[in-house]
């Protein structure tokens, strides 16, 4: 599913996905600007992200499901409404344990 | 209510707060980052946010109830589960239409 960016000073929702529609949609970003970007990660029960990071700081806030968030030697449960902070390039992996929609904030520094 | 900053890797709740306790929560701030701030702005209906800007990039994601969001001419209405984003130091003003809490986004750039 392609969606465009939103425009600054647009409302778009980040309400959660149907849950009969989840498992057909792609993550895709909500808004690309010059300083922060923020995006709709969308992962299905079972499903992984590998560990990476970002040259940013970024925000994590679970809008549905439940994902296990590894950040080191530490595993967080994130579950709808919980937010989590990670500083720049702080390595972290994912793993869904429920379908879940996570609502991703990234700060990009000039580099 | 002074509550301490979340540390980085830590999971807090940014649910709605409980409807009876609203009306007593001042706004506070959740991350202070070197990068990001997070915060939880709380109005209660009727009341307002003068016209004010901010010197990074902000996304403002409505938690729970109503509030009117002027920027420039437009007046946006934003309802729980709706978010904006808007460019560094853009002018905006905000109204409660129902008592409601906002998570605030600001890219702290370098000054």
């Amino acid at each position: 599913m392609a969606l465009p960016h939103a425009q600054s000073a647009q409302v778009v929702s980040v309400r959660p996905l149907d849950a009969a529609l989840l498992p057909q949609t792609q993550s895709y970003a909500i808004i690309k600007a010059q300083q922060l970007e923020v995006m709709r990660v969308v992962l299905r029960a079972g499903e992984l992200m590998r560990q990476h990071d970002t040259p940013g700081e970024i925000t994590v806030q679970c809008l549905q499901g439940e994902v296990e968030f590894q950040l080191g030697q530490n595993v967080h449960l994130l579950r709808a409404g919980d937010l989590m902070h990670l500083q720049a390039r702080a390595p972290h992996a994912l793993r869904a344990v429920h379908d879940c929609s996570l609502l991703v904030t990234l700060c990009l520094l000039p580099l």
